[in-house]
């Protein structure tokens, strides 16, 4: 049997999450469905990790097993002729047997994006959270750096999560600014771009909170260390809603580097 | 009689166009709504012009009387919350009984957008015509220079026009390139820019669909001018699909000035 890997992106608008599940709508269960309209074969993909209902994927992982003489080449048109266009297939690649999608992961990139202008921007409207209110984001900016490095993250946990431990290091916390275009003080949008080992079950989604209450001046930056210390989830900000997140690049390589360089360029 | 005038935007995805219709959900029959759900008012708003099923607007602009005395800063928040959310009135101002958003308009700006990476961007993918093959993007440049100045559009209208006259000015037309993250030649994203004094029915999409032969290489730019003079819908290029374009821009003051600077910063 061969063992293919695949990059992807998905709009996660439309489905009940990545994660297959019965009678659901879900990007998994599609392509699934595409792989048998073209092998005839069911098969069982194996992920980076899920995403929850309306959340994103630039650069998803996955890997399955097949008999098919398929060219590594023709798979990618092949399965996106047979998946809705919510769902592409960016890349496909002969992976060594001992590839998994999910176990051969170094680290993962998630982006958080927050649009804090007085009016939505009707074609980001699925891919950003709206803020109407201005943001401090310089505090925004300098609170994201105390997320760098090992951490103890049970405040950033839903209470849901069935971890063990949860003990995680991050590479990479920055929030990128883009300014606003009317040049209002606190207007524009916000990308928080956090790279790490591992992440935790909403973990993206309550540090984005987080840091919108750092926003808000209703937390300081240097509260940070204090609700990491804590390890109580009501120590942290609320869960920012789904939609704003979009998992960005899994890393299967893996060199380990510490940044927090804002708006630094890639 | 309070005359209100209004900018807007909207992804056209998923109406039959803006133009009120019986029966169909349009653009302008969701504002109507909005105003009436509002105001108790039945009114017919007055747009700088149409835009068909599939096109979207980044500025598009209008006008409408009323007898409300709800104050101009609480007209966006109050229709947006009305409004479904790929609709979103961006500006409100308390205008002057002479202003009409269609016979006021000095000039309007369209983009067209055109993705030339292999697969599709899943998130853009409602908002730029996907070609899948490299283009000659120095030749579509140079092509698209010959549209600036007054011509007769004729090759460039479809034949269910019914204007008399297709003579109009293009003051500025630019094709933009965001080179491709791959490096690949012939691949990334193109934005053809077009400001003028009026534009016929589908104009710029035949204008881009014209400048997609010259990038497929089966025209060149020295082409442009000949088309143009031959006055036929025949010698010009196919019409490009609708969800490429946006009515991005309308100008009620009107500097006269000519631009062909492509990438130039705006």
């Amino acid at each position: 049997m061969r063992n293919i890997g695949m990059v992807l992106s998905y709009d996660g608008t439309a489905y009940c999450g990545f994660q297959a599940q019965p009678e659901l709508d879900t990007v998994q269960g599609r392509i699934e469905r595409a792989i048998y309209m073209l092998t005839n074969e069911q098969t069982s993909i194996m992920a980076s990790g899920r995403t929850d209902a309306g959340v994103h994927a630039y650069g998803q992982v996955f890997n399955f097993t097949t008999a098919s003489m398929i060219p590594v080449d023709r798979w990618c048109l092949a399965l996106n002729s047979r998946l809705p266009d919510d769902i592409v297939i960016r890349e496909a690649w002969e992976a060594p047997q001992s590839f998994h999608a999910r176990y051969s992961a170094k680290r993962k990139t998630y982006r958080y994006s927050i649009c804090a202008e007085r009016q939505p921007d009707v074609f980001r409207r699925n891919y950003e959270f709206h803020y109407h209110r201005p943001l401090d984001m310089t505090a925004m900016q300098e609170a994201v750096r105390y997320f760098v490095g090992e951490h103890d993250f049970t405040s950033f946990v839903s209470p849901k999560s069935t971890k063990t431990s949860n003990v995680r290091t991050l590479y990479t916390a920055r929030l990128d600014i883009e300014p606003s275009e009317t040049g209002e003080e606190g207007r524009g949008r916000l990308h928080l771009e956090l790279t790490g080992n591992g992440f935790l079950y909403n973990m993206v989604r309550i540090i984005a909170g987080t840091l919108l209450r750092v926003g808000e001046r209703k937390l300081i930056p240097a509260d940070i260390p204090r609700i990491l210390e804590a390890k109580s989830r009501k120590a942290a900000g609320p869960t920012a809603v789904p939609h704003g997140l979009t998992l960005w690049h899994v890393d299967y390589n893996g060199e380990e580097q510490f940044h927090t360089d804002n708006n630094a360029s890639k």
